[in-house]
Order: structure tokens, then C-alpha cells, then sequence
């Protein structure tokens, strides 16, 4: 197994950093790893926004629920899906492009072009003996935080990323198990999938019993039909679609 | 710089591979990386299928466009989009979920998790020096890559990855420049933008002249323009509806 295998196998999400920033050069290369990934028809529908003042991280800290890693880290990346790079693009060409913009393929394109950035952002910084955590909470308040980073028309803040030195060093978190995510050559069936899952929430149910000295012992299943009975941040539809994207 | 970040800066697409197998255990290690990658509030919503037969995979390349590195290559992941677990999951937990599963805001991190799996297993891949290449042509003709692959409701293929031993090698693709994807706390103005995208404008043309001895000179806004004028794929909300994602 080599380094960057043993490394993207290790991950594990850090939400305490010491206090010491990031380096302008090593803030550089994060960006160009992140330019690097793979993009749909070379679009690159992405723009990184790197929040440096103080007080926006932490405005950013408040409207994402209060998270303390949001203010308190080495650097923090808000990663937008772009297209509105595309209409200044389309001025400059002297074409129009708004159908592929506002269409649910296009917001798929622009979802993935994103993540594969990010991804390559988190390997990369993780390779680097830095700790790194996804902060999907900004989109709690997506309108304000929109208006925060003034982004324009076709412009969505998808998540964040806090970046810096560990100052934790938490366990594993243990995955489903490799039967129950991948197949072979067709999607599994029910009856193979369902003894899968069952026994995972035994173990996980196990896992968390251990880990907490019995206070929680919540296996998988549990615990996402807990996360996942309510639904979250239901005005999405609306605010996708008044940026002018996935509309048709 | 680590051999990591070398490693994911040398990214290239690879398209044509040599006819020889990637093993079942470098497989399974891939699957590992995979999973090892962060996932929103741990519902891990995707699912791979790797895809063995050569039936389905030249069924597969016909579908996405017949790209013959779709049917020949070492290996062939689909990734999916999958909520279809967790209705099995909500059956064992006796809870309803289906208002997350079918919400904007379910169908976004759904993409997210897709995607942040995959890019593991292409950086992973890639240490291991196999090239990759990622397939959005499966979407042309989803509802039928749906059906071969026996996907459930609630379960989407995104994209493919073509995996193997390179048989080529193709050089770096530029990207936009580093100042037209990166901010720095807010969203950059237009003023600052475009000369930016025009410098690169001419860059591009010329990277396309040198490269093919003048017989194409397209910039990259000229070339995102012709390949974004006419929108793909306008079937794709309806599918993505009538998959019961999406709708609210």
C-alpha cells in the first residue's frame, strides 16, 4: 500500500485545529490540485472562494449552525458551483448558453465538477499532515450566505471545507460494509442487500456502544432514520431556481 | 512537494488502455478509498457497481456514445446515486425518510457523496499508476444504462470510470487560470473577471495552435460556447423525477 493510498485511508473528519494559519504558497497548491481534478467537457464550473477575514468566518460560522471549526481553523474554502463564468464566457464568444445554464443536466455537470475539485483539495491537504472537514451547514442559510460572499446569479455556495493543523486526532469512523455499496455487473437484489444492512447494525449498534461505555448505541440504520425523518433546508428547490439554475 | 500532490497535479485522462486486467485485490482496495471519503452526516448515498462482463460493458459503450474505453479497459465502475438502501434501511429502523429522499436538498448531497467517492478512487488509482477517465456519456441514454444495470427507483447512475494500464499518453490539459477560479473572501467582480477570461482566451488558442499545428486554434470560451449552446441531455429532470428524486 502506498503513501497516498494509506493516507486517503486514514481520513477522518478534524474539527479542532491549532491555531496557526495555512501558508499563502500551500493555500496555492491546494487550488491547483483542486484545478486539476477531472471536469465535464473541460467546463470547469467551479469557483473556490478562500475566506482570509476574520470576521467573515465567522459570520460564516453563525449562519452554519454555530460550528466552532468554521471560525477556528487554518483556512476556510467555500466551493461554489459556477456558471456564471459561462455568461461572461458567452459574452466573450458571442454566443448564448442559457438553456445548458438553467437545465437540471447542467446542475448535475456543475455538482459533480465541484465535488471532484473539493475531493482533490482534501487528499491533497490531508497529505500534507492537515486535517480537513466537508462543512455542508453552510447551506443551512444559503440565501444570506450567498449574499455574504456576493455571489451573483448561477453562482451556489455548495459547502465548505476548514482546513489546518489537527488538534484532535479522532478514531475511524467504520464504514457500511463493502458488500452492502458495491456490485457486481448489476445493482443488487433486496434479499442479498437486506441480511447486509442488518448485520451492520449490529456492528455499528457495537461500535458505539464501546466507543461511549454504553451511554449510545445507535447502530446505522438507527441513526440515519433519526437524521433522515424530517426533512432539511426544504426552501432548496426555491433558492436553487432563483439563481437561475435547474429549472428544466 | 509529496509524491500525492505530484501525483494529482500529473492528472490526465487516459482513453485508451492495455488489454490487461486490473486484479480483484486493487479493486477492493479502490472500493476502500472509495468509502473512506467524507460523506454527509454519514448516510453514504451511493453505490458502485463494477462491471465484469464484457456483454454489459459494450453494451454500456454503445449506450454512451460507443467510446471504445468504455468497453476496453482494466476495469468499469458505475457510480450511483443511492437512496434506494435507505429505504431498506428505514424498514429496519421502522421510520419514513421518503421526505429527505425525494427533497432538492437530499438530492445534492446525494450527488455530493457520488462524487467525493469517486475522485478517491481516481487519485487512488492514479498513485498506483493506472490511468483513468471518467464517463459522463453514460447519461445519454440513463433510463436505459438504468434498466440494464437493474437500478431500483431512487438509485441513479451518475457517471462512469474507465480504469487501466495506460496505453497512452496524453499531455496536461491547461486550466483556467488560477486568479478566474479562486477568490478571495467574496465572489470577484466582473471587472476583475474578464480580462482574466480574455487573457486566457488567447492562451487557450494558442495551446490549441501549437498543439495541432494550426489546424485548430479555438479558445476556451469559443470552445465552451460550441459545446454549451445547445443543452444535453433534456430528458434528465423528468428521468431524475420519475427515479422519485428531486421533486420538492
Amino acid at each position: 500500500m502506498n503513501e497516498t493510498i494509506k493516507n486517503i485511508l486514514s481520513h477522518r473528519s478534524i474539527r479542532r485545529f491549532k491555531d496557526e494559519p495555512i501558508e499563502q504558497e500551500t493555500v496555492e497548491t491546494l487550488i491547483q490540485c483542486a484545478q486539476a481534478a477531472s471536469t465535464s467537457s473541460y467546463q470547469q464550473v467551479y469557483s473556490i472562494i478562500g475566506i482570509e477575514e476574520q470576521s467573515i468566518k465567522d459570520k460564516l460560522a453563525e449562519l452554519a449552525g454555530n460550528q466552532t471549526y468554521v471560525s477556528q481553523n487554518g483556512y476556510f474554502f467555500v466551493f461554489c458551483l459556477d456558471y456564471h463564468r459561462h455568461q461572461l464566457m458567452a459574452q466573450i464568444a458571442g454566443q448564448n448558453v442559457d438553456d445548458t445554464i438553467k437545465s437540471k443536466e447542467g446542475f448535475m455537470v456543475g455538482m459533480i465538477d465541484v465535488a471532484l475539485a473539493a475531493q482533490n483539495v482534501a487528499v491533497a491537504a490531508e497529505s500534507l499532515g492537515l486535517g480537513i472537514v466537508y462543512i455542508g451547514g453552510i447551506r443551512n442559510n444559503l440565501p444570506e450566505v450567498s449574499e455574504l460572499l456576493r455571489c451573483p446569479d448561477h453562482v451556489v455556495p455548495l459547502f465548505g471545507m476548514a482546513v489546518g493543523h489537527p488538534d484532535a486526532s479522532p478514531g475511524l469512523k467504520p464504514r457500511l460494509p463493502q458488500a452492502a455499496v458495491f456490485h457486481k455487473n448489476q445493482y443488487v437484489e433486496d434479499e442479498k442487500a437486506l441480511p447486509v444492512l442488518k448485520e451492520f447494525e449490529l456492528q455499528s449498534a457495537e461500535y458505539y456502544r464501546e466507543r461511549t461505555g454504553g451511554a449510545r448505541d445507535e447502530g446505522w440504520a438507527t441513526q440515519m432514520a433519526r437524521v433522515m425523518s424530517q426533512p432539511k433546508r426544504t426552501y432548496m428547490k426555491e433558492f436553487i431556481e432563483s439563481k437561475g439554475l435547474d429549472k428544466q
